[in-house]
């Protein structure tokens, strides 16, 4: 082993957790587009460009399983559903935050 | 439109920025790994569970490419490539702290 090889260093268990939901596309800009307030399924796919269906669906489901966002249905007619954060989620939105001020310090937009 | 659709929200563009770099599986934990120090490709592969070399390789391009790591090659024998974070990587250390923290506390390890 050469002398330059360091030591061995382990990815700390509670940045894995939080990767385990937020390392997964589009989990943060839906907890972030939540921040604003409840919302329904239409319109959270109208404000988080690029997502389909089927995928906002799915990962809806499971910030939903990992407690981070409540589903409410109210009875109709029309039977409306909407989603909104939960404490939990809530937690996340200070860091988010600054995740948001890190990019724009030092993240490029990509190109055009 | 029924009455509980909610206001559009647009998710905020310095967050879809954030997570077009954190957004993708990996790049989370190798940069906090590296908040440990400079690493070899071979510690940093130990260190972060599961990834491949060819994964892993891209992410350090992709890393490096974006600003947030930096590639060292020291000339042997035997040549030695190292990688650490920059200015720019070491600005998310804290951030990933609290994400850490917020992930002990409000989610729960996968089951076994």
């Amino acid at each position: 082993m050469p002398e330059t090889e360091v030591s061995v260093h382990v990815c700390d268990a509670a940045v894995t957790l939080a990767f385990s939901v937020l390392g997964k596309r589009w989990n943060g800009m839906i907890v972030a587009t939540l921040g604003g307030g409840r919302s329904s399924f239409a319109a959270l796919r109208r404000a988080v460009d690029g997502i389909s269906d089927t995928v906002l669906s799915d990962r809806l489901s499971e910030l939903a399983q990992t407690g981070l966002i409540a589903r409410t249905v109210e009875a109709g007619p029309p039977v409306s559903v909407s989603y909104e954060l939960t404490e939990s989620g809530r937690g996340l939105l200070p860091i988010l935050d600054q995740l948001g001020r890190w990019a724009t310090a030092n993240l490029a937009p990509q190109a055009h």
